[in-house]
């Protein structure tokens, strides 16, 4: 529940600062540290959640911005929320829709009170306030809201992003208002609260703005701004300076996109939860990940192939070695499937790359468990 | 096995030609009247054959012409036929490949040899024969292959229908020989051989070139040529003439394209085996069947519906009622799916359509169990 501390470490890394865990939500347990595959608009492309759970995802996120818009709201409250409108049992975590309106949408605008744009789809104007992401999150029935913030650009000059920074702090505080209020009439009284760093790669200024979620208080910490072009060093660096400031027993939560290695560095830098978009758009290019190496500290623990190279056509291993769906097909017919643009090409390789996400979050967990990482 | 009774009738009907039974293949029994979808090019459109497995699918069917193109031949060689390379471990019916060299193909050419045709894929020649159409469907490991004859379009004059008639009673003969000194060296000893019933909407024809293929004698006979833009009743005149002609003892398929009433009618006079690319077709464009009426009877027995008219945005019914994967979601789901262009939303309407195909079989088959139909 909010407020409480739904978080539990069961070990820290001594040789990093890796931590192992469990976050309780409304809808079960997680163990940490996690992957979240990417419900955008209430489904992981291509796949249903009947799939998600053959692949034992503990989590998925969906888009507050696309779900906002298409559906509708109507619609989730007509269901009760979208665990009910896409028969996820599961946890689910929802963003604030604030990156899709500074990615997406065209005609925005921000002012002290919020985000004004149009609608990519029919050019239909919206104004998303921090009230309004947490009804939409709270009516869609998240279980980890996202506070509104502004995902600032790596170009902002030293005082556009101090401004920035200081509107989120702002925004976080309207929000962590609006969504007590709403609580105990939501589709999800048992929802928690995550507050967003920001302050692009200038350590003092993320340091100084995580002081200030900190001042307000959340249930976890999202470390937003990161994965938009910068040197993976820099991340890694804006972690390592967060990593002593940030309560110690509140997950944290790395925003967007990080290929398989990165992760290991953000586990290792005290990350608790990960998303990215990598593993199933990269399959529907028919790009596959597959691990080369046990040893996760290994850069090349792992490769990815192109399944559409011709050396696959007669490759009768198959898919998985685990006896579920994927180990039925062999690479040989995933690249049949690919040549002749068969929808179901693009499923069997979602379901390949999030099974090598969510079995790469398993290996660290219990490579922390043992001491290893 | 070719040549024995593979086929044994359970119920003939009283009031209509209906027959229910068995048909064994090396891939076990089937139940008749059946209906096979259609795996095109080693997949079910959208679905997997997993998916086909839990729709309690008997049979599937694929195309020759393009198994033949792609993956070709040494692929499908080297995993031992299509049964392993698709992993569906059920009867699978193949055609011969030239109702899609007339379709498909760009610069066909019909000579007494066989069928000279540019792939519409590269533009490689290549020329079918009934020999390769059997080396072609044995390799695949077919357990029911059709031998090649020409699908006669509706503009031909007499003689020129006349003509491919008899060269279509040559070239069974032909496909008859070559299979036989295949059978025991080919990646199915136990598959059947089906003759194809041409003529038009000619009846007197069509008895004739019957009359022919039985003396040839086959495991089967299949009726071609229908479907192709002549009225239902055509099509249903053709049956009837046909029906005291074809051996009772043998099942009788009937090729191509069926709405759900015309299936009830073809089962009504003697019709055991069906295929049709109208469910998965229609369910791409959102097009849904689904039961009205108990009463096969009645021309009315079923609906269609466009999932995609915003009335559906709301509509809680689940997909299903069966407790299987479609029950979990509903209509306002689905109709969300293809809202925002999901691939899902593809592969659930497909699941719902097929399963409507493969129902309205079983009630069929029941029905006549019965004394109903």
């Amino acid at each position: 529940m909010h407020g409480e501390n739904n978080f539990k470490i069961l070990n820290t890394s001594k040789i990093s600062s890796a931590r192992r865990g469990v976050l309780s939500t409304s809808h079960g347990d997680i163990q940490t540290p996690f992957f979240m595959p990417i419900a955008t608009k209430g489904a992981v492309k291509t796949l249903s959640s009947f799939d998600m759970e053959n692949l034992k995802a503990q989590i998925l996120l969906s888009n507050t911005y696309h779900l906002y818009l298409r559906p509708g709201m109507e619609v989730i409250k007509n269901f009760g929320g979208l665990h009910k409108f896409m028969d996820w049992p599961g946890p689910i975590l929802t963003d604030s829709g604030g990156y899709q309106v500074f990615s997406l949408a065209s005609r925005r605008k921000i002012t002290e009170e919020g985000a004004e744009f149009a609608s990519h789809i029919d050019g239909s104007k919206h104004l998303l306030t921090p009230e309004l992401s947490m009804d939409v999150q709270q009516n869609l029935g998240s279980d980890m809201v996202m506070v509104l913030d502004e995902c600032t650009p790596p170009d902002y000059d030293e005082k556009t992003l101090n401004n920035s920074i200081i509107r989120t702090v702002r925004w976080a505080e309207r929000s962590k208002v609006h969504f007590e209020q709403n609580l105990n009439t939501s589709n999800n009284p048992g929802a928690l609260l995550f507050g967003i760093n920001q302050g692009a790669t200038d350590r003092n200024l993320r340091v100084r703005h995580a002081l200030d979620l900190i001042n307000i208080g959340f249930d976890g910490y999202a470390i937003g701004g990161l994965s938009v072009g910068e040197p993976f060093e820099e991340a890694c660096g804006v972690l390592e300076v967060l990593h002593p400031v940030l309560p110690a027993d509140k997950p944290r939560y790395f925003m967007g996109g990080a290929k398989p290695h990165e992760i290991v560095a953000y586990v290792k830098r005290g990350v608790d939860m990960m998303d990215c978009v990598l593993p199933s758009r990269n399959a529907r290019h028919g790009l596959l990940y597959r691990f080369v190496h046990e040893d996760l500290s290994r850069p090349d623990f792992y490769e990815t192939i192109h399944i559409t190279n011709s050396k696959y056509a007669i490759e009768q291993t198959p898919l998985s070695a685990d006896g579920d769906e994927l180990s039925r097909y062999s690479f040989a017919y995933l690249h049949h499937l690919f040549s002749v643009q068969e929808m179901l090409a693009y499923r069997l390789a979602t379901m390949v790359n999030i099974k090598f996400y969510l079995e790469l979050m398993a290996r660290l967990r219990s490579g922390i468990e043992q001491g290893a990482l």
